[in-house]
């Protein structure tokens, strides 16, 4: 049975990258629609309005939106964070929200390993810096993005260990990682932490004191996940009480806490203009082309992995 | 016989990479002497007076302190570049002259790596980039640095080709490397191209406008090798043809061409304060203990292999 797939992008995809996505739902034999850098909720109201499916990357889908799209039985966000969109709402109304998980992690470990370098390299001062290889890289988390970084790492030439009670052990020994017991035992051996855990009730505020002070000489912990997993004050207290610890991140703390890690500890303290980890043109190809291909499994053979309101 | 050995440093080790250095030479039953931090040309004189062997670093050898060592056989400069040697004098005073080469190739491997994810994250601009994964990455030149290039790519998930008419083609195929046949071939294929080969009568002002001009879409010329090696003239002109083209350098241009890059294309040029790729405390380290180990060959086995001035 033809669908019809709208892609709604308020901020395009580039124009080969839709071309590929129309391609692929076109592929199946459904109708592609879309509506590219449109103003103001009224043009997204009239292009829901009859189709069977929509692709949207941070458009608003609230529930005026849902209420315009009498067809609408699926709606999936390209790319991972997916608050742009009521999923509530979307549920009561029946329609399934997916998001496109793991496109993105190859963006965030180069970023990883970016930021890694350009540190350990004093922010390319000119000066006599210090080495990746040889050390020790500590994954705290091992989903999609930890399993990147791991990749590349191994070119790096840095041991790798991982702490994750989610992952099953040969997950691990299949991609040469060494599992570890606890995130105690990470932070004690590892002189690089990158961190990849959601922000879920039991990780917020759960990088601190404890964890941080455990790390050998020169730890440098890596924060690509998410601002909430980290205790700022602790952060704080720690970088005055050890003139070792360094913190790299690509989401910026809170407006004190920037100000005086970047006023007191500039040299061992670097963060990203704004979360940046995930945004390269591959990424966002790739999320398009996973949801285009997501929509038709949804229809076509009752696939609902991705649907993050079950 | 026990000899002794000087380690004349005006730039220090650090305390750690001293005294692993010193424990070598100890270790083979020879007499080690430091001298750290002087000032002047007279303390060098006074030092090297009745010594076998120096190990040095930027320190000047010349003429006089070379008069001045009655006893000296070898002097070994802890690094790649000996032209605080005077190799000539040294050669007619039957001193033989080393370098310690390749101890600091994995430090320049590692910033080509940091210059190129800051140069595809838009030099951490918090806008959308683009990845290394998948990209096409050919080495000019195939020597120590090169191979560990080669090495780190691979995490990258970037194929890998070389040039370099004096490596036999048994030696790329060993580190999964393909060798191509032409410079030409190279420039061709390469999205990155990464430049490592000696300044040389031949390979000065050899890289302008007849190969940048062959890169594909987007190509990137990333160069810790020799300034002199680029033609900056040609450069030029290929930037103000081409809107695409992008250029990463540890070694600054001249004054007027940099000028020029930075102001009329800043975002599709990047340049180092100044060369620090092979600036690591590791590389430092590894390259005073090399120097130590080739002065005991030396001695003891008669090794020459990396005498400059045979």
């Amino acid at each position: 049975m033809s669908k019809t797939v709208l892609l709604a992008t308020e901020k395009p995809f580039s124009q080969a990258a839709r071309n590929e996505v129309v391609a692929i739902i076109e592929g199946a034999g459904y109708t592609a629609r879309v509506l590219e850098s449109y103003k103001g909720k009224g043009p997204l109201l009239e292009a829901v309005a009859d189709v069977d499916a929509a692709i949207v990357r941070s458009d608003i889908v609230d529930p005026e939106v849902l209420g315009a799209a009498k067809k609408l039985a699926i709606v999936v966000r390209a790319g991972a964070g997916y608050d742009n969109i009521d999923c509530v709402a979307a549920k009561e109304k029946g329609v399934a929200v997916m998001n496109t998980p793991g496109q993105n992690a190859n963006a965030v470990a180069e970023l990883v390993f970016g930021m890694m370098v350009y540190a350990a390299r004093g922010k390319f001062d000119g000066k006599t810096g210090t080495e990746l290889r040889g050390k020790t890289l500590g994954l705290h988390a091992f989903g999609a993005v930890g399993r990147a970084v791991a990749a590349i790492a191994k070119g790096f030439g840095m041991p790798v260990f991982a702490f994750d009670p989610f992952v099953d052990a040969k997950a691990f020994q299949a991609v040469g990682v060494e599992p570890v017991g606890s995130a105690e035992e990470l932070y004690r051996r590892a002189e690089y932490v990158s961190l990849h855990v959601p922000a879920t009730k039991e990780t917020k505020g759960s990088i601190g004191k404890k964890l941080l002070s455990l790390m050998p000489k020169g730890g440098t912990l890596v924060n690509t996940a998410r601002k909430e997993v980290i205790n700022e004050a602790e952060l704080l207290e720690v970088f005055a009480e050890r003139a070792d610890i360094r913190y790299l991140t690509d989401i910026p703390p809170s407006d004190a806490t920037l100000a005086t890690l970047k006023e007191k500890y500039g040299a061992r303290f670097y963060a990203t203009p704004n979360k940046m980890g995930a945004q390269t043109e591959e990424a966002n190809v790739n999320a398009g082309l996973a949801a285009a291909r997501q929509i038709i499994g949804f229809f076509e053979r009752g696939e609902r992995q991705f649907v993050v309101n079950p």
